[in-house]
């Protein structure tokens, strides 16, 4: 059994947020969640994640973990963050892993090869990786898998320099390294107190630390928005392709935007630029159009979304359809062979099986029957200023064109109402209802209208 | 003359789908087209699709080519499914190619390039390609131009392994190679028989066997999802390149995804994410905007379509504008100068010149007259619940906001419907016709009603 | 002080345009706008600008410039081109910068150094970069920092064609080099005279000809629209990371299209393919959701436009929101917690703190009365078919679903309209004004009409 601490307490000044950075969202979660979600893969017996600029928010966000929070009240740096920890570990005697909340993309494998290196021997692992080009981090002289030293930028020789191999910030400790980091010394610019210096103290004590090699891309810290956007492409590229070797069909997969928590069947299609967030479920044989964007929405299987539909908290059935320019809020349900079209917008309704609403409606608070026809700009009328009210359209039912049904009201099973009319009482079943004026035509009027200048 | 056999009978469990490989779309067309067209190109005799998996869906999708359908009933391999190709070469004695039906990116040159080998005296010549990563293809031996063998991945030596050039499955034969088909044994883990083995029972026979060198993408095999992402995207973007060069203007390019059935002209213009499909044409100066999807839609020169406009089977006449929001659907015809504005759908309608509908509204089944004004929210009611009428709106007719015209109906040339009208008997010229109630004021009700809570 | 002249004559045959290449936009402002500004960011004692193909209309770019224009009305070539400069720098003798008015990415700090090194004694100065293929261009053969020559690819030996640096088309001599230009033969298949025989000019003259290096995108000349389009690219990169390390959130940054002209603050988010164009300026919080299209639009502090949102000149109020699918057109001015929905359009109105229009509607030449809640499907008819005119809706007034209001016309403070009327009278404060038919239920008549078949 191991225990873990993340560090999570730096301000991160180059996001330029009012943001504390742990908490930036990367995929629909905050960039912390990552580095929890990993920690707890490897099931640790204890996790403690150190806080510190924007302390309260990041432990809002924490609350939906199994971990423990420790205050760095004051940043004095990376050791004396996880000194914070120590008495969260206490009575805890064996190995320890410390990664940072900032790297998103460390994998749960590296982590187990670093608490491999600690379990072989050495008093401490550390992840390294080599980067194309290495500046501004510290160099990792090493010796075979032994590390030597850490080298910074600053007072690096040219030799030292050229090496491209760095320090990741994700360590391993044979047990809480609490000696070492008492030993550590604030000598430094910054006046501040580092973990990397852990390998010089522990070498000096005879200690071995290893070094782990990991890919290049697990390294990435998240500093700036920059980098965010690069964490950001990274994951979403990995999940386009496991979709799309489980059966996803992605028509230029690199336009799409999709959540971890998005579940996508075999079969399915996404056409360019969808964005699919949140608990979004994409059925088998399902079609979401181009520049749809659904949020927690289902599509049952064959269900389509064409172009440009807005969906939140939707349901489309099997082989129904909306779109193009569909708008579906929370509680918008469309069952089988449903069609709602363009500029038609649902909410909070339920449109049984056949229904078809096609063009320029307003459907809110509303039970529509199986097979009933909801004309073009037809409008429940669902608020009255104060309270929203419900509307009950029958099977089979026909609703005219511009038609306004004021809620509450009901309309009968196979009744009909005229165009434009406004609908105040019940409809009965099998009724036509109509409430408009008579047309009358002034002949002429408009010639003398226009003639008038 | 040659003859050329196509090889189409693979499952593709890979594809992880209910539709067979070969019939997956790229760019609006089933995969297995593009073999077949690249083997019209060359002017073969014969043409022979072997066809296996999904058989009947595949000859389905052949109907419109001018091939023989050959069906191999089991998938016994490569040389297998070359065999049930003989009875339909009877009697053909020339050069025969043999390609795969899940490689659309080979070019004709190449198979040029191929069949030239075997005139020029080898029995057999094979395509190569040179891959950064060759992992799992089988190794081409050569010397010089002659090819000694094909090392599957599994049987190479670490010298062989290292070899980066590679069998891309295209082949061709100085004639039909019964003989050897025949010798080819299934003597693998798999037990299939496979196409590469002729080429040492060539040898054995003392024919020579030749390679030609392809474009590493040439050989882009289909068998996931994410293959064929990849075969997309070389494909649009040798489109796109093609088009810029011929003067069309793209802003990200990238994001513009254009089938190859689609015509531009110079100085049109294509913002970011436009999706054109089908028999879809822009004319010279028109002007695509960010984000529309048009299907067998024609721009006429220096039309516009703007924003977010969805188009099938429409034309945009000259200097007429669509959109943002705009959703013209078959039959949508709009002459020149019409403007058809946001949130307006149009059906099956003529919009003679200069016929303006800004905003929310719908045109279906209409015939609207020269320089006519469609208030917004005016609605043809085309269907009764059972039939679908026309509506005709004369020259310079305007039609008052949100009025709706009761099909079958008619509004004489320059004629007016006041706002909220409700017409269902022909308007005549001139007229003025006017269908609503009268407007009561209830004074302080509306302040008595917000008392009451 | 120095003088520049820039080179914007040629034609462009390969753009494939009626436009002159120069004029093609990039990012929202033409081609040679970005070499003038270049230019003017050096503070030239003079600025001459050598137009020749479209001249007049090139003439009218440059009329917002503080530029001098000479006209070069035989297309003879650079050197020629140039020499129609002289007349404009009679009694300059300084240091003359010479660029080509179509490589947009040249960047003043390079200028900067060709005139350093003609400052040191240089008669001449050239900008060299080093291409990865450098097929097509002159190559330049040197000594150090000495320049010995440039050989076109035609004239160049094996040796000279593998040398990868190349003459980028950016000069500075140590005075107007007009006798050397007199001095230039047109001795060649175009017989036309060219600027970089200057080279062997200045060196038989005796005069020193230095290189100096740029980076390679900063030679990019743009001769088709695929080189525009990268040009684009490279400047949309850079836009997008400098907005990021300001503090920008953007999800997908490569599917954003921003000019230069926008400006955004800290903690604004971008989501996927968002268009902004021109003065358009995003505050501090705000969030512009995916595919939103915005021009010369302002979002105050926190404002939000959700997905598919078009504007245009329009304002958007701190905590405001619009959209998704809000169509704000010039003078859409929505103050503080307003909420414009889905389907909506807003022209010319000023919406006061609080007011909602939640769907379908249109509101044109509007002043809308703070706290007031427009219904689905209303619409100001604004124009009577000659003018348009004003609708004045009170404040806390509720207008019903699909009521017409026809301008001129006013609703009073806390003044209720129903549902459906149409109300072309001025409606008193807190009064409810109704206009429409009474409903009448036939009863079993939509039973027997369908009977009827």
């Amino acid at each position: 059994m191991h225990a873990h601490v993340i560090l999570a307490a730096g301000q991160g000044t180059r996001m330029r947020s009012h943001l504390p950075k742990v908490l930036h969202p990367l995929l629909g979660k905050p960039l912390l969640a990552y580095a929890v979600e990993t920690a707890l893969a490897l099931g640790p017996q204890r996790l403690v994640v150190v806080v510190g600029h924007g302390a309260e928010q990041v432990m809002g966000a924490l609350r939906a973990y199994p971990v423990e929070v420790a205050v760095q009240e004051e940043q004095l740096g990376t050791a004396h963050a996880l000194l914070q920890a120590e008495p969260f570990l206490q009575g805890f005697s064996g190995p320890v892993l410390v990664t940072q909340g900032d790297t998103p993309l460390l994998r749960p494998e590296t982590l187990r090869a670093l608490l491999e290196g600690v379990r072989e021997g050495a008093g401490m692992a550390l992840l390294t990786v080599e980067l194309p080009d290495p500046t501004g981090y510290g160099r990792i002289l090493r010796q075979g898998e032994e590390v030597l030293g850490n080298v910074e930028e600053k007072d690096a020789s040219p030799e030292v320099r050229a090496i491209r191999e760095v320090n990741a910030g994700a360590y391993a400790f044979g047990g809480f390294p609490l000696q070492a980091l008492r030993e550590v010394r604030a000598e430094n610019a910054a006046r501040e107190y580092y973990l990397p210096d852990l390998i010089a103290i522990y070498r000096a004590q005879g200690r071995r630390v290893v070094a782990v090699r990991g890919g290049a891309e697990e390294a990435l810290g998240v500093n700036t928005r920059e980098e965010l956007a690069r964490a950001e492409g990274v994951l979403l590229q990995a999940l386009r392709r496991a979709w799309m070797l489980r059966g996803v069909r992605m028509i230029l997969p690199e336009s799409v935007y999709l959540e971890p928590s998005v579940e996508l069947a075999p079969d399915a299609t996404l056409w360019p630029g969808v964005v699919l967030k949140g608990k979004t479920r994409i059925g088998e044989g399902a079609e979401v159009g181009p520049y749809a964007v659904l949020e927690d929405t289902v599509l049952e299987p064959g269900a389509r979304v064409l172009a440009h539909t807005v969906a939140q908290g939707a349901v489309v059935g099997r082989g129904a359809s909306a779109g193009p320019f569909a708008r579906l809020r929370p509680g918008a349900v469309l069952r089988e062979e449903v069609h709602v079209g363009n500029f038609v917008e649902v909410k909070n309704s339920l449109l049984h099986p056949g229904v078809k609403a096609g063009h320029l409606a307003y459907l809110g608070d509303a039970e529509v029957g199986e097979g009933a026809n909801i004309g073009a700009g037809v409008i429940t009328a669902n608020f009255d200023g104060k309270r929203k009210h419900q509307t009950r359209i029958g099977k089979g039912a026909f609703i005219g064109s511009n038609a306004v049904l004021v809620a509450p009201v009901e309309v009968g099973d196979g009744a009909m109402v005229g165009a434009g009319s406004v609908i105040t009482q019940e409809v009965p079943e099998d009724a036509l209802a109509v409430a408009r004026g008579r047309q009358r035509n002034l002949e002429g009027y408009a010639r003398r209208w226009r003639e008038r200048g």
